[in-house]
């Protein structure tokens, strides 16, 4: 076997076997495949696609390039929770206290933001002190304690899905549907959860750009679960305009403390509700779906979600003073309103631009290698649907670089669109699959 | 404009425009684009095709990635013949002496053999003295003095193409037809030629497998040359079996001899009429084509060719007893005899197979760096339709490592194929476009 024979197979539209896929993963990772060649692969797939069978030995090798944990010390059913990324999405932050204060246990690796996504690994280092780096045997040790740990990736967990997406990065390939689902299920597989949750988004700050290719990405997705014995289960999330209010590191943790305190945005509160139902019903807890939106409202109203949350920091090393007294953050040096030119509905806000505009700010990272500022970002004050007056405010830009803080002012004047006629709320929850 | 974007367009199966084509040429020859990028780009080409727009800018963006050489000075109607390449293909070598010996001036640089496929410029140095590599004046003043140069590729010549070649040889994008079409396109273009006439090799021995491929190959490079204003005439000859007798640098150069000397195997003499009478007329000496078949047939019978050929083995440093003397060729140390398992008709001797061997008995190389055994090769003694009795001698085997020789001589004998019934001799020119 030889990697010119593989390439030849997918650029003639034919199907690769298990073997194929072993030694184009096997001798990728290990450098014996160049990059050009690996290239030349993955532009073959993304044209001529992978049926189910190619995309689910493509997850299993990736995911068995590097440690697979075994989290089943920890309880029979391990939930991992994953969102395919969005702008303002803090739904991990908020969700996974929650599920912890109802005695599920959460061990949960997430990633750092890159491009217009933010990560949710950038948004805890927000909070003084928290340490995301930690051993994998404290992480579980972690949870052994206190029911939850949320950290980055330590583990070497599916190096070869790592080379092949930075590869796919440089070479505009990274929208292609079985990439996607077999670099998502390979890290989750890795990760050692046995059920898995995917917040799949859907609109102008998402992957998927329409429902379509999501509910053709989930089914893939929920496939190689089935083929991998992972119960998946796929939730269509709305991401036309950002999650919450809040965009940009430290000031997502603020959303996030006022939401466990109980001041919840309406999408976020149907986001965490239809998500979290679906994880409790996975750990074996309660079946019944609307029972479950009931418990988890509940932990948020006597306050042991905020106690969970406080706990996580604690014992992660965090200083908890800041999320009792929020106005402890260090705030950006420029809060600049963003005012609305005319009168009418907000009929557009896309959440990539948005996206965008914060990494400008410098809240992400266009490279891996970028520093951000925890401080920055926007605070949204009118969301799709809202009416507003001439002179409102629609956002507030929280910038540390003046210059560039006027000229975020000035794109999102022009990234809210108001319409003259009303417009109705976009739906929040597109579908379960 | 950038790279990404490019690959997308050509990844979406949409058109490149000149200023695409002409960044990415550009771009990859500086090395400012990688071999990533470019990998993805060719994949992309090689599966969604290229319309005649982009193959001819294609082609015209490689020819001036370099130096493009101006042959005005030595006719107004310069013509290059070019093969898409074989086993056993001595043409060139046979028929720019006889064209010269009719006043038509020959001014060709040649390559070198990769792979299965042989090189003229490999055989001309097998004549001791013969110098391939001189400098562009003097390969003018050459043809200037005595109507006629052959030399190797001396100039700069679509530096481009080069680059993008040795890339589609790693990742098995070789055999895309407007990658071909440009790339022979390029180099005849920038070598200075305004009149081409190609040999589009067809069958197991070539690129193109079967008759339709090489059509469609010859419409594209007509059009290329008709859209960059280079008159072009495309001659598909059958490359299923190998041209002549003779398989291997030395051993063609002797039978290049014999040929000029008036000997001259039917298949051989049908390409160089057929060839030779295009070129006579593209160069505006006279447009009776059978005219121009009888003329070359003269002139070797005269001597008049032999001579020419004489003339340029002297002028370029060549040692002219060798060809006054075949005899005094180095020989391979073992000269090995193929014979006859059974009796029949030979029904079939596949090109490509016999050049592997060759290539196997140190005649050709796989990778440019490797050196080649200029005394070593095939004589074949039986050719398709031939009969054969069991026992005859069907090929030798000349080899300077006996063992080479002797598995060349058991895999000989298996490419012979023998059949009970009759086999009609195969048509030499499949068509001309």
């Amino acid at each position: 076997m030889n990697i010119q024979e593989i390439i030849a197979k997918k650029r003639d539209g034919k199907e690769l076997n298990q073997e194929d896929i072993n030694y184009f993963v096997t001798k990728y990772t290990d450098g014996t495949i160049t990059d050009y060649q690996a290239a030349a692969l993955v532009m073959a797939i993304y044209i001529n696609g992978m049926n189910k069978e190619e995309i689910t030995n493509l997850t299993l090798e990736m995911a068995k390039s590097g440690d697979i944990l075994d989290l089943s010390q920890i309880s029979k059913n391990v939930i991992d929770k994953h969102s395919t990324g969005g702008v303002g999405d803090k739904i991990t932050l908020i969700l996974t206290p929650i599920i912890a204060s109802l005695g599920i246990p959460v061990a949960k690796m997430s990633g750092r933001g890159l491009g217009f996504t933010g990560g949710t690994v950038d948004k805890l280092e927000s909070i003084p002190g928290y340490k995301t780096d930690i051993q994998i045997s404290d992480f579980i040790d972690n949870v052994k304690k206190i029911g939850i740990s949320l950290i980055g990736q330590t583990a070497n967990l599916a190096p070869a899905d790592k080379k092949i997406y930075a590869l796919r990065d440089t070479i505009n390939c990274v929208g292609s549907m079985p990439l996607i689902a077999s670099s998502i299920m390979s890290k989750k597989i890795a990760a050692g959860a046995n059920k898995i949750v995917l917040d799949v988004t859907v609109g102008s700050g998402a992957f998927m750009k329409n429902k379509q290719d999501a509910i053709k990405l989930s089914n893939m997705m929920k496939e190689i679960g089935k083929l991998a014995d992972r119960e998946t289960v796929c939730v269509l999330t709305n991401m036309d305009e950002p999650v919450g209010y809040a965009v940009g590191n430290t000031l997502e943790i603020i959303e996030t403390i006022e939401c466990l305190n109980g001041n919840i945005p309406k999408d976020i509160e149907e986001i965490i509700t239809t998500i979290g139902s679906y994880i409790i019903k996975l750990s074996g807890k309660s079946d019944d779906l609307e029972e479950n939106k009931k418990m988890i409202l509940q932990n948020i109203e006597n306050g042991k979600a905020y106690n969970k949350f406080l706990e996580l920091v604690q014992n992660q090393g965090g200083d908890i003073e800041y999320i009792k007294n929020v106005e402890k953050f260090e705030k950006a040096k420029h809060i600049m309103p963003v005012i609305a030119k005319k009168e009418g509905y907000i009929q557009e806000l896309n959440a990539e631009k948005i996206g965008m505009i914060s990494v400008m700010l410098g809240a992400g990272r266009m490279k891996k290698e970028d520093n951000i500022d925890k401080a920055v970002g926007i605070i949204l004050n009118k969301k799709i649907s809202n009416k507003v007056k001439k002179g409102d405010i629609l956002a507030y830009v929280h910038a540390n670089d003046e210059q560039k803080g006027k000229e975020a002012v000035e794109e999102i004047k022009n990234i809210y669109k108001i319409s003259e006629m009303e417009v109705e709320k976009e739906e929040i929850i597109l579908g379960i699959i």
